[in-house]
């Protein structure tokens, strides 16, 4: 029988979720794959901690060394970037498959950790890590390695994306959909590493390492979050045919530079992405051979990561048996540490969402207009509401692409009008028209 | 360099394609993969044909024997359950790994070419044969295969869903929406294969026998085309909320048993489904592990498909390099040459759709309803158009769940009632509450 030994590193919620889901399905994996998966050892600091699956005393393991020693594969659901990637590099350098979910551990040492696997000619494999139970990333490495793909355009977080929805179809305040995410346990009691854009950042900073097979370098990913968003601009967003989401954006700009970037969009009503609804995830990839693919499903929780994590764990196993005593495989998907230049955001071209907060008095459009004019920002519509008398009222601007440091500087006289009142809030437009 | 000579037979518009990709596309594949992938031998009976991309004259081989002989792996391309599958057939036994897009020659001649497989160790690859450039396939096979899946519903023919599509957005009829794809080349001179639903249960065939690792037999799976589906049907079914697809449907019922399926279904106008356009195909997919995913994009096409035979064809020449003098890796997806029970049709459970045309007369509808009633059907709603005085109007039922059979029953019983003037049109009602 094909037994292979698995070391487990993490006995949280995903942790405990593979072990389960891996002893309950063991003969339908076997009937299918031929593979015997046995987890021989795990690691957990927290021994202690009441868990719904309780963790099995005689697998665990003091410390990681144990854990690589005793194990063919390792699965690395600890977390962070610290002793996660020495577990990821160790095991790397003892030849031995990595599993892991670890987004911000690929992000932040990618570079470190794809040389110790090219180096070592052992795999890493991370599934889960963008996007959940989605395959997406094996799609991207294997299925559709013939394609370069000029962009992917992913809802990667499902805290957001929840949000986002209950704010648009119930038009609730940001911060009570946010409350009862808390509520829902969709969201963290100190929910900041979702709502304000990083944990996407991480997955685009995955998706576009993988697109390029070269390491991105995440300190050049743009980073905003979903905070500003108020149910007005919700309300203005649907009046102009568009609603506005979360994306983790990755655009080929040629085969040294690539944008990689995540702030909230303003999506045309039409586009099948706005039917991305609560804490489902989507990934949106355009592939100069295959064309256009979209790919959504369950973005967290354990079962559905879990799913993923086992996938890889057969992939890995496949990979540690045939190399038995014979020549290596070529090595599944190349990751070059050179990376590609990251497009400065100033750089990038967009259409914006523009909402001012301006006195209710003659010539205050004109004013804008002649600002945004001299930065050669063409304005495509405009949303001017009931006039208050006295009262400051909302104007919303929709323009035509323009350069975002253009935008930048042009927003910066505008901020200083006296006929506007607060501070400009914008965001971008994403047509798909290319 | 890992070069592996790869034997093309086929050189129609896929073939063409492949070996165009392949060429322009060379660097790229190496880069990510390791592999030089080079055809060695191209077999195509007609060898005289004007062609898009000219057939090299130095690779031409004379016969299939040539074929394997000369290449480590062998693409199949030439469609048809004959020379086809005798070719996969020869590479299996020689030891070379096969890639196809054949569905016809998987749902026909499954049996024989995934014994023949498992018995030479050789593994076939055929994401193409389903949903074109979609990589679902992989995902079922590999990436989720701790997954039970307990339904696939796929739209997996671009020809029905153009039709489909045009007739529900433009309330054209089925003859005219035909007659433009033909025109547009979305549909063949003759149609049957495609309107009749052949071609998609084909796809059912091959997506139940990965689902289930087990060979199901083509024989037992229902098949109804969308020839009966009128411009009315489509309005009434808008104004009970509903849509019309052509669905294939893969249920299980348990270990042993599955329901394969191909009918028009009406479909929630809420569900995603729905929202999938013209020639585009999707695959909706519940793992009892990951839950409900969904996959979409170009279903046929030659660059498209090209996409997933060359994925597929990285995976062979991967597994042909891994097992030079070495024992086997594990065979990639095991299927059991003995397949499921396919539920008989008649013991389905389903929801109806029923139009008749009926005398407009007072009782009509009780005499319908009571003939319903003794069968146990229960009724969900009417639709009881504007009288014509004199004239027969149209009666639109829909029904809660009944078998099949007791459904086939009652009709017969009411197609014999002096008030029904034309044979009853019915559909099936797919709510995926379950």
């Amino acid at each position: 029988m094909n037994l292979v030994r698995i070391g487990l590193a993490g006995f949280g919620n995903i942790g405990s979720s593979v072990f389960e889901n891996l002893k309950r399905n063991a003969s339908l994996i076997e009937s299918r794959s031929g593979l015997n998966l046995a987890i021989t050892a795990i690691a957990e600091k927290d021994i202690r901690r009441k868990r719904r699956v309780a963790l099995p005393k005689s697998l665990h393991v003091p410390n990681l060394e144990a854990l690589i020693q005793r194990s063919d594969i390792v699965i690395e659901l600890m977390g962070g970037c610290g002793a996660a990637a020495e577990l990821a590099l160790g095991a790397l350098r003892a030849g031995k498959p990595v599993v892991t979910a670890n987004k911000a551990m690929l992000a932040v040492r990618g570079r470190e950790i794809f040389s110790a696997s090219a180096l070592h000619q052992t795999p890493i494999f991370f599934e889960a890590s963008v996007a959940g139970g989605i395959p997406v990333l094996r799609a991207i490495r294997e299925s559709l390695m013939v394609n370069r793909f000029s962009h992917i355009y992913g809802i990667v977080n499902g805290t957001c994306n929840y949000i986002l929805t209950q704010m648009a179809e119930r038009g609730v305040a940001f911060a009570d959909a946010l409350k009862e995410a808390q509520e829902l346990g969709y969201a963290e009691p100190d929910p900041t590493f979702d709502i304000e854009g990083f944990d996407s950042a991480h997955k685009a900073t995955v998706l576009a390492t993988l697109a390029y097979n070269r390491c991105v370098d995440f300190k050049q990913v743009y980073v905003e979050g979903i905070t500003r968003i108020s149910a007005e601009d919700m309300r203005c967003a649907r009046q102009l045919g568009y609603a506005i989401k979360l994306l983790a954006i990755v655009r080929r700009v040629d085969d040294r530079e690539v944008e990689v970037r995540v702030h909230p969009t303003l999506i045309p009503q039409h586009n099948r992405l706005v039917s991305i609804r609560g804490v489902t995830n989507a990934v949106s990839i355009r592939g100069h051979v295959v064309g256009d693919l979209e790919f959504s499903g369950p973005g967290a929780g354990g079962n559905a990561t879990s799913s993923a994590v086992i996938g890889d764990l057969i992939e890995a196993a496949r990979y540690h048996l045939s190399r038995r005593g014979c020549n290596q495989p070529p090595f599944n998907a190349i990751i070059h540490p050179d990376g590609p230049r990251v497009k400065k955001m100033g750089d990038v071209v967009s259409r914006f969402y523009l909402r001012l907060a301006v006195e209710d008095s003659p010539g205050v459009l004109a004013q804008i207009s002649s600002l945004l004019g001299k930065a050669k920002i063409g304005i495509a519509s405009v949303i001017q509401t009931e006039a208050r008398a006295g009262k400051t009222v909302p104007l919303i601007l929709m323009t035509h692409e323009a350069r975002n440091l253009s935008m930048q500087n042009a927003l910066k006289k505008i901020s200083r009008l006296k006929c506007v009142k607060a501070k400009p809030v914008t965001f971008r437009v994403e047509t798909f028209e290319n």
